[in-house]
């Protein structure tokens, strides 16, 4: 069973844009205070596609060297279903337990393509794979039936990951929750109302960041619900709002940087928020309780 | 001054998945044949995505040894500003004189992330360079004050393709061009118009397997308007239509192995047109004339 | 305080398309049965702009006379400003207590439109007004900014019914919440996670046909949230999904029609569901316990 | 045959927002000056969602009667198909020859509800028909498979004004054309190109307020294809860029009003264009040549 908080971890740069290790260590650290249960470098929020295949399998590594017994939850996403595969089987090769897959994007895969591209690389390695459902990205939607297939057809295809955003297909997929099939929400603000709908738990940008979204899922899980809708309304979502305000994963880095006075970069075609959109950032930031 | 038909090309594969050099020759020696004036290898149309970085340089070196003189305009495009650098450095290293270049895509770059990306992989070599529109597989539009600054910024920025299928917005753009820069059409059905409305010419798929869109353009610039407009609704429409019913873009490879009698492929995550879609393509390819 | 489910009422037909006033006693008895807290004749549901506005006036008439002691709100929406103030007149005059209004539709307003069509309106008559936000049908949404203005300008302002389906919306909009301010959310589907998110009730078409929109609210109003979450997921969504595969409202006619063994009809443009569609709405209706 | 320019007329107010007749008739008068061939009173330009069933036969009896033998396309649309019944019979009783119908709006209709209300609307009257596809507004698409059985079933449906500005949508249904089946261009940025493809003629918001339309029309069926083009790209678009900086149509009242001296007024909820939006089109109305 999987479950709880997971960081779709950005993947810190110095000011050249190389990826900043010693920044990612200060990133997991500050994870393992927070009490994430999953760390998935390599996600969206990771900036995947902007990486080389070879970059990737350097920070997939580094990150399960330095995981601190955290679940490390791999991106293995591309557009090109042969990179995935490559991924997939170095993360088995490295002793990862779960990948986290979405479709092909750029071109628009149909249903048989999408089939095609998950079977393929799910089967590539026998490790744990995450479903990961995000539209408004990779420009397709992963239907019920295709989700009923792949747990049909795979033992090791474990969940999915959505961030439509749309709590109507959420309330479709909940459905498949079993012990062998958990569901997660992919959007910071719809966490409480996915946790109250039944979701095995969160992977939450803000994670990365800030103990909201952990002390969200503790109150939760303790019952406080009240609490845990409150920490939604009035600490995660005001954060998300300021966050986005930069464009996604702008906001981001920035917060990330400001918070752990890091002087990290941008790598194009990335664009450092703008003043006013710092400005607002940093309002929300000073409200997150300083690390002890 | 660039201007003409541009094929967009196909890049053959074989059953394994592998390109297939030998029928990319008959590919090439087709396009001579239907007296294309440009060869676009690693568009959209030739799945860029789903190649490395090494497969798509070995492709654009061999379509440049191979072009039987025809100008050959090389995609670089990329979510990743690096890796379009490196494939623009490797462009001028080989003496090819223009490339083309599309939004990030995946993450969505606002105006700001588009620019750095552009100028960035702009100014990373010297020959020309095409903007490359097509917001329904990059997620993004190119605006009009985006094309005015790269082009008064940049001198080697040439053109735009439009594939955006938007006549409004093309007939907004058209006021851009002059001798320094030219705009093509991106879709076949609308390639009359376009010339029509005074486009330099037009980057169409369906060259790849009919003279249709060469004698469309033909016809127009010897100033048979009537002829050129029966083509494009007689002949050019109809193919693109059954072509289109199998997902984008794998009508077209199916029609080009078919009319050459090859035993291609279809790297995953592609998948081979069904056994209806193929009727229909085929009804329209017996319309078409055999090569002499 | 307004607060519990409303329903957004069919206006049952008979075969002739004219109103069945006879039917439309049946269905608001049907409603006290099942312990609804208010009655929204003339929404979407009940196809307001296919009727007259002496059509909408002797409806809303009727609906006030024989409501039983439940509150009416009473649908006062339309393509004209003006048609919206003579309904608002009228519906003061027969002493119903609130009037709920969307946007004009068709021609598409910006934000000053809107604010002088709910100025114009709200002020047009002294009781209480409920906004309605579903941009799906009416085109555009009420942003939040105008929420505030009018809340602000109005005190007969008393709450929204967001139809949108986006819960990212409807957890921006729950923060106007106060003791002056409701928030329904409309589509019955989200009701249990609206409720949890701090909503003051739902209004729900499938309190039409069936009390499975009540069981919930009262399960989750008496703290039993396990209870409610499963009328949800395993009453309420089923029935939605089905009646839902007939093109909006038809399929609500239909289950109304068929659970009270009336031979009711269609006006046109409506036309009644296919035998399909009935058969899987059929499945459904089975399920309902029958009236004692 | 029906072709030429016809003119979706604006419906004149006051500044109390009731009808204005005095400026309708120097509307017209202009209308004739600038040599339409059609007048189109109550179709969105004109605002007709706004007025009652009263108002708009008032209005179009007052067409007809100052019309100086310009043909008549009478706006029959509305979201209640009897409201296009009645509005039908009285066209047919007054004399005009055409009527213009969209499909019903706001209560999303599918193809069964779509052919329901054109052929209860069609065969209503005698009179001929043009179906009116302006998916943008009504929120639906006609498709060419509901065309192709309309014309089949309906002799006196005589043609289709597309406003999608869908050039690709206007390339497929250019094939229906015939002489019993007319097919006219309603967005005045595709005038140019849609008379290139062959279509029969437009229906452009423009021509109520400069000759341009007309002058281009004109000028293409006179076969000077080069100044046609050059009227659309350097006048008409301009003007159209201009007029559309306001939410539409309310650019069209204001130049309108400008150009004739007249204190015309915005029935709610329009909204009078800013001052900055006046500014951008007082800039272009300036260029176009006084009435002699």
């Amino acid at each position: 069973m999987y479950k709880g908080i997971v960081t779709p971890m950005i993947t810190p740069m110095g000011q050249n844009g190389e990826i900043d290790y010693r920044a990612t260590e200060i990133l997991i650290d500050n994870l393992a205070d927070f009490g994430v249960d999953g760390l998935f470098p390599m996600g969206s929020t990771g900036l995947f596609p902007m990486f080389s295949t070879d970059e990737k399998k350097k920070f997939l590594g580094f990150v399960r060297d330095h995981s601190k017994k955290i679940e490390v939850y791999a991106g293995v996403g591309s557009s090109s279903t042969q990179e995935s595969v490559e991924l997939s089987k170095y993360t088995e090769d490295i002793g990862i337990k779960v990948r986290v897959l979405m479709p092909t994007y750029y071109i628009k895969p149909d249903e048989d393509w999408m089939y095609r591209h998950f079977s393929t690389v799910i089967s590539a390695a026998s490790n744990d794979l995450f479903i990961y459902n995000i539209p408004q990205l990779s420009g397709s939607w992963i239907s019920e039936s295709l989700i009923e297939k792949l747990t049909r057809e795979f033992s090791n295809v474990k969940g999915i990951k959505d961030s439509s955003g749309d709590m109507r297909f959420f309330s479709r997929i909940i459905r498949h929750k079993n012990e062998k099939f958990d569901i997660f929400q992919g959007q910071d603000d719809l966490l409480f109302l996915s946790l109250s709908i039944g979701a095995s738990g969160g992977v939450c940008g803000l994670s990365n960041i800030s103990p909201y979204i952990t002390n969200l899922y503790h109150e939760f899980s303790a019952g406080n619900l009240e609490k845990a809708r409150k920490i939604q309304i009035d600490e995660v979502n005001p954060l998300m709002y300021a966050i986005n305000e930069a464009t996604f994963p702008a906001g981001y880095y920035y917060a990330f940087y400001k918070m752990n006075g890091i002087k990290g970069g941008y790598r194009a075609p990335m664009v450092e928020p703008t003043t006013d959109q710092k400005k607002k950032i940093d309002q929300e930031l000073t409200k997150i309780p300083k690390k002890q």
